[in-house]
């Protein structure tokens, strides 16, 4: 049999199990939850020796010892992944959710609700724990999951998969709504990508170069995620204090994920109160500044800022630096290099708050507070799939009810036109 | 200048007249829009004459009487061209809305609002209408519109565009919030296709070919409208008149949208009952039936019907039409063969219409009313701009709302992480 033709089969079996699970009850679907929760604590050993595999090999390929980090999993990091199914079973089920509803001039009964999408695809990198989460959330959300990880993770992600399938055969939930995409060759992404009318919605979560060439190739719709090439601007009313503080939180807190600080841009008539303080913050916490000729008159260790340093998300201690002219000299920027996902201001001004939020067009505009904030957990949305950073469908970060799409129900007793 | 490089600076445009457009209040888009009434009434002789070319073009490659109808504007047309703009003024502006707003426990207030997607592209056929109604549906909803209508219409849709730019240089709402895409080949189209960045959505009015060749070739988001393969399923528990009459209005009403019925399925309880009495009021309007063996039993002008036709988007005075054992095989004939636009069930079984509209995945699910319900004006949603069949982002008829995406404003007082 033909990879494709292997795929096509999962695809299918996909599609039926998300009819079976779409009318499930949110009982069903909690108790399926928690049997998989339990059945992976129950595989612990299984998971851990099938991980290491993974790790010995990437070991003996020379990755880079963050990303065998990612890779690894432990008895206690099963436990956690376990104990996040059982959050995820905990939370409110989206799926019959009246949106709107009202009676028509005519009598007809039309109400909007929630139902599943179907199939949701997911394309991601090395870290195992996310065919445990995305199958989770999919399934809270009455979708079957078809799941592409790293090819690095192979055997990893087979075990989970493998034990959350012999934990649904125990329930009404069919097993095929948890898959692994057959495959671990790059066509097994094609076929994944080129799956229209089997799968519903293909979400990408990884790096840049992923992201664009899912979006390439994909006939299926694609929910972009993750890019995040955010800002703080300080604004001419900043509370220096204060933004000395939400800068050093937005960039080094965490510097390896989507809402951390990749630039900061300055109004000039704040610079000389805020960047000797803020480039002596940064360089304590072992920041590299990439300034423009502005920034670096006020400190030697600040090298100078390319082009590039405008669009780069380094996801590390570097951030580019640059003094504005006006707010509107750094929206113009924002609008420039931003990628639509998380902009910050820092102001005491009431007017330069509104005209901000205004018109900076991302996921999340933040007054006075840390880019830090935009997700899903903190939003209080619960776990989350990624962070979309595209208009249609989702913005920001996509919980359960982001899973889902609606349909109409008219009901009447004999209405016609 | 290449068709290419035309086609980056109108795209250009377009983006910078969205970031104009965005912020304006409700009054000054509204006042726009009667100016652009105005001066479409008062160019009435002018779009005529205009028009009259296209026509005289399109008789001479011998087009259909149809088409024709469809591509001619009189005086009468242009001013229901007009009130329609009207129409969309008075509706209530979408952007600026709070979808869901709460205080996080840190003390963050939480807003996510309504606000425009920036630019949309719109490509679609024969009817010049259209470009108007899209005009002012995406400027009513704060987005430029980049229009692509079909060649045979360019002469009137460029005096159409021509005019409404001219209306708006006297507003504050910028002319390049109106554009037709520069060219009318069909690379034109490519460029539009192609354009991610550049537009953020592209909305397909037409056939199927044009929608598939959009989903096939585009990197930028689409929204697929307007397939419609539709069918009226008479339950065993059926009001046998009701059921005729539901029938006949969804079928014969208006056979050309994509709301009308293609396919009537039976309980084979109810066939002895209602068939006869449905073939007869059918053959009174026309209807030609294409049957399976058991609906062929019932009546002698009943043609064999192909595989094909199950799958068929007649658009004319036909329809498929098969007995089936249960409502399951019905949901089961839907789910194979329909298009996810409206499915109707005539039942007066309470537990049929719970099962009916929990399984049949489609915009539209209907119980005891015709399919032709499925609209905008119906649904009380005021003018659509289409009616989408896909899962992501809007599902249905598209009102201003689905013109529009969120983001997150969030607001503190120093909060970090």
């Amino acid at each position: 049999m033909t990879d494709r033709e292997d795929f096509e089969r999962a695809g299918r079996r996909a599609k039926d199990a998300a009819a079976e699970l779409a009318p499930l009850t949110r009982a069903v679907k909690d108790a399926a939850l928690h049997a998989v929760a339990d059945a992976l604590e129950a595989a612990t050993a299984e998971i851990v020796k099938a991980n290491a595999e993974d790790v010995t090999r990437a070991r003996a390929a020379g990755t880079a010892e963050a990303m065998i980090d990612r890779l690894s999993l432990t008895p206690e990091r099963i436990a956690a992944i376990a104990e996040a199914v059982r959050s995820v079973a905990a939370l409110p089920d989206p799926v019959g959710e009246t949106v709107r509803g009202s009676v028509l001039p005519n009598g007809l009964d039309l109400r909007q609700v929630r139902v599943p999408l179907g199939v949701v695809g997911i394309i991601y990198e090395g870290r195992p724990n996310v065919t445990v989460d995305a199958a989770a959330l999919c399934l809270k959300s009455g979708n079957a999951a078809l799941l592409r990880g790293s090819s690095s993770a192979h055997t990893s992600n087979s075990v989970l998969v493998d034990v959350m399938r012999r934990a649904l055969a125990g329930t009404p939930v069919p097993a095929d709504a948890v898959q692994l995409v057959p495959g671990t060759s790059r066509e097994s992404v094609k076929h994944l990508m080129r799956a229209r009318g089997l799968v519903d919605v293909l979400i990408p979560r990884g790096g840049a170069s992923l992201i664009n060439s899912v979006v390439e190739e994909s006939t299926v719709p694609v929910i972009e995620t993750g890019v995040g090439n955010c800002s703080v601007y300080v604004d001419a009313a900043a509370d220096v204090a204060m933004a000395v503080e939400i800068l050093l939180n937005a960039k080094t807190q965490r510097p390896s994920v989507c809402n951390a600080a990749e630039t900061l841009l300055v109004h000039a008539d704040v610079a000389d109160a805020f960047l000797p303080a803020a480039l002596a913050a940064l360089a304590e916490k072992g920041v590299t500044v990439h300034g423009d000729e502005r920034v670096r008159a006020y400190g030697d260790a600040v090298v100078p800022a390319t082009e590039d340093d405008w669009d780069t998300e380094y996801l590390s201690l570097d951030i580019a630096a640059r003094v504005v002219d006006s707010l509107d000299d750094a929206v113009a920027h924002i609008r420039r290099h931003g990628s639509g996902h998380t902009e910050a201001i820092v102001t005491a001004s009431q007017p330069a708050a509104r005209r901000f939020t205004a018109r900076v067009d991302a996921a999340a505009v933040m007054v006075n507070a840390s880019t830090r904030f935009t997700d899903g957990e903190e939003f209080g949305f619960g776990a989350e799939i990624g962070i979309s950073t595209q208009k249609l469908h989702a913005r920001g970060p996509m919980g359960l009810p982001e899973l889902t799409s609606t349909k109409y129900v008219v009901t009447g007793d004999g209405q016609v036109r």
